[in-house]
């Protein structure tokens, strides 16, 4: 069976949120194919990860010192009600990623980088440890799949005056990277230039808009009807 | 008289965080020069921020369209209990910020960059429009001093192999920048390669470390005892 995690981090409610209904058509499409049994659903905004707190951090550094150590371990390094109470809400976080074929992200530009809500949950699956291998040292992502779905209120691709402000896109490139997608499984959508439909004094730039919104839309509706597996490169026949 | 807003955003406790015990000095330092009665502390991950919510974005946007509206006019413009209470947690945060003649920001790296409780900070404070002048339409923060020290697990300096992993200073440079904070009055102080202290394979790295540490406990010390107000250069004489 296939699955899909998707996640939303748009402050906005569905019809103020651009990344929101992109997501949701990507879900859409998705079940479609799949049906409804491989699909997960968080909503980061509505329902924020708890901060992380000095015992996560404590119990961290304590699994670090240990080397890699499979989440089925760290319960019994957990020690006192504080750090096993920060792992309880951390394991289920982290567990959700490492089932998911497919992780989507509905990611909208907040001061130029991802909302707090996003990185909530950022700093609390980024657990010492959990997305290795603890038999090989490679990383359990390696054959999951990455959809970052992101809407900005301006431009900023390559080329563009404010290129240089995006620390959105090129951030989670790094981090997922980082955990160990693959290049080819780790895939961008954006939808630009969202503030057009609001602000009379960008209102020249809707063409624009809309044409990157339609480019979204279809961008979301063929990565969700991909072939669920892609494989790693190691792998490909 | 002058003053001093210091931020903490750490979740570690002060003794295991060399961000808290940094600030502590900048700010014991500044208060033997200019005593008690301007200084203000907020601890972000004892006390967090509340996420931005939809009430938050939709009064953002209602806000932005009628152009610069200063915070004493914003209450105004909330249109339901919602709204009036997510200004009612903006305003404080904003004021102080603006009262500030230095900010003091204690900012380990999670994940490459900031920690979700700075983040959250960031989210709310900026509001359209609190930190530009309504009559000039230029920034309000053209005369504030900002100090972001960091604290890093590795090293992340110009030339190091990860360098380009390093999404916490360069964006706070851009985001203050962006606000109007003027290079001459941004300042950054990083003690890093902090995890060679807790793990025994980075063990070789911790006379590095020290150094590191060293040198950003002169900078601090340097930094709180210069004169408060470093005037803009416009006003310059």
């Amino acid at each position: 069976m296939t699955s899909l995690l998707h996640l939303d981090s748009s402050a906005d409610r569905f019809d103020d949120s651009v990344s929101r209904r992109l997501t949701a058509l990507f879900a859409d499409t998705w079940r479609g194919l799949h049906g409804t049994t491989g699909y997960r659903y968080r909503d980061l905004a509505a329902d924020p990860v708890p901060p992380v707190t000095s015992a996560y951090a404590t119990l961290g550094r304590r699994v670090e010192k240990r080397g890699v150590v499979p989440p089925a371990g760290v319960t019994a390094l957990a020690g006192d009600p504080a750090e096993r109470r920060e792992w309880a809400l951390t394991l289920p976080l982290v567990t959700e990623v490492l089932a998911a074929d497919t992780v989507l992200l509905g990611v909208p530009m907040y001061n130029f980088s991802v909302p707090a809500s996003l990185k909530a949950w950022i700093d609390r699956i980024s657990f010492p440890g959990v997305f290795t291998d603890p038999d090989s040292g490679g990383s359990l992502l390696r054959r999951t799949r990455v959809v970052v779905v992101t809407a900005r209120g301006g431009a900023y691709g390559p080329g563009t005056p404010r290129e240089s402000f995006d620390f959105q896109a090129p951030y989670l490139r790094m981090y997922f990277g980082n955990l160990g997608v693959t290049e080819e499984n780790l895939s961008f959508v954006h939808a630009e230039l969202t503030l057009a439909a609001q602000m009379p004094q960008l209102a020249h730039l809707q063409p624009l808009a809309a044409d990157s919104l339609t480019a979204a839309r279809a961008a979301v509706t063929e990565l969700a009807s991909r072939p669920a597996n892609t494989p790693a490169p190691a792998t490909t026949p």
